[in-house]
């Protein structure tokens, strides 16, 4: 059956994977974990930015693994390692790696190479730029990823108080846009937003007191949005100098979801990218 | 101090807390249950629509609690119970009351009366309702609440199928916005519709594949948004029979998140009721 079995816990063919509880595998091996069946999918499709190293498989989804890895041999459309190893271990294995149980049972791990230069995702062209500052919460980052896949986002910015969009958890909640949409991570806001006007974007900061309603916008070709933390938003001395949009609300509950804010703007944001015949 | 100290989780004074992992009082007391300092702040404002009956502190969180009781005496924008009680226990019997950790060491006990039927939730005039149809999942309802307050969506209808707004994990996502927006609970989709129709609101059903873009739609003064769950949606009977709206995606990746979709469709339909100078 072409499967690996692993009986225990400290089996070096899959030491990689007992690091899952560590939020940040970069500086380690350059490596990231992948979990469940959606994400393990497009993990092992073209469509995927990086390259899958091994599955981790439940006993009971051994079968699902072994059908990821055929159909993705049967596409040809990515370079598999030759034979991508199946590791199958039993659930109490599975749990004792994990620390935790692991209720899909399926993981995979990647590699994800080098992290590029902000400047080398920006598109020629129209596009709409996502930009993330402080933004340290996975599940928010993960949201914001799965929106910016959903409206064609060429490129999400990250800076470096940002967490990592290739922590598990992240990739999950994004359902695995992550792996999908390109990022680059670093430096501070005040670079990031350099960089998109060098490349000749305006730049839009999203802030409950900007002057300007989001249904208003006259989007241009090359647009950018810079989006804050739910608490502290963004800093006082980059809204004074960008325009700043709002997403009007009712009076008195002006609080949104950072992910959902984020979906709203995108939306907005996003019609010449997506849709080229309206403005 | 104006304290009730706790000593023993089997306390009868703090019987009702214990039920804080059941998904549904209703049946049982018409009680819930508030969560948090943000939450308990809300429940006791006069933009509640429901009286705390007592409130459970962890010992660190006595102070807040008293604050939070001494500043909605002051504004008497209230009517309290006489002496809202506040019960104070160790961290050790609220953890065994909880039968987990409860990080933020604030509860309250709420009564939540009779729900009211979705005709008389619906006001005259230009108003806009949401509806909801088959979601069960908590999170998801709190979400869709937190955005129906953004809003300003006079009601959120749900079917029967859908969970209550009132359970304490969906009034912790909703940030207490199901404390203040008025909602019916019961009954089947197509009731709700035909409640909806009767009372003068179009429906517009929210669907991926909707042939009318949400761009497009010139909203009537009297309008509904019906949304379904994340997998399946709104059912094909519905659909064919009501006016259907798309958000508008990149090829390849039409996934959203409930809440977010809900409040990229709200944010779109809103316009009127929150901002009566634009269309």
């Amino acid at each position: 059956m072409d499967l690996i079995p692993i009986d225990d816990a400290e089996d070096p063919r899959i030491e990689p994977y007992r690091h899952i509880r560590e939020r940040d595998l970069i500086g380690r091996d350059g490596l990231f974990i992948a979990e469940g069946e959606v994400v393990l999918r497009l993990l092992l499709s073209a469509h995927s930015r990086f390259r899958p190293l091994s599955i981790l498989a439940a006993e009971g989804r051994a079968a699902t693994a072994l059908e990821l890895r055929a159909e993705a041999e049967r596409r040809g459309a990515i370079d598999l390692p030759i034979q991508l190893p199946i590791h199958v271990a039993s659930r109490r294995v599975m749990d004792s790696i994990a620390g935790f149980p692991i209720h899909r049972g399926l993981l995979a791990l990647g590699r994800r190479g080098t992290d590029p230069e902000p400047a080398a995702l920006l598109p020629a062209g129209p596009a709409l730029v996502l930009g993330l500052v402080g933004i340290a919460n996975h599940d928010n980052v993960g949201g914001v990823f799965r929106n910016a896949a959903a409206f064609g986002a060429a490129a999400v910015l990250l800076d470096g108080q940002s967490c990592d969009p290739l922590y598990r958890k992240a990739i999950r909640v994004s359902v695995g846009a992550a792996l999908t949409v390109p990022f680059s991570r670093g430096g501070s806001a005040d670079e990031m937003v350099g960089t998109l006007a060098g490349h000749g974007f305006e730049v839009f900061a999203l802030s409950p007191a900007g002057p300007e309603s989001l249904h208003d916008v006259a989007w241009p070709a090359r647009r950018a949005l810079l989006v804050g933390t739910e608490g502290e938003g963004l800093p006082p001395s980059l809204l004074s100098r960008l325009r700043s949009v709002r997403i009007d609300m009712a009076p008195g509950f002006d609080s949104l979801n950072l992910a959902t804010a984020s979906g709203i703007a995108l939306h907005a944001a996003c019609g010449t990218v997506i849709r080229p015949s309206r403005n």
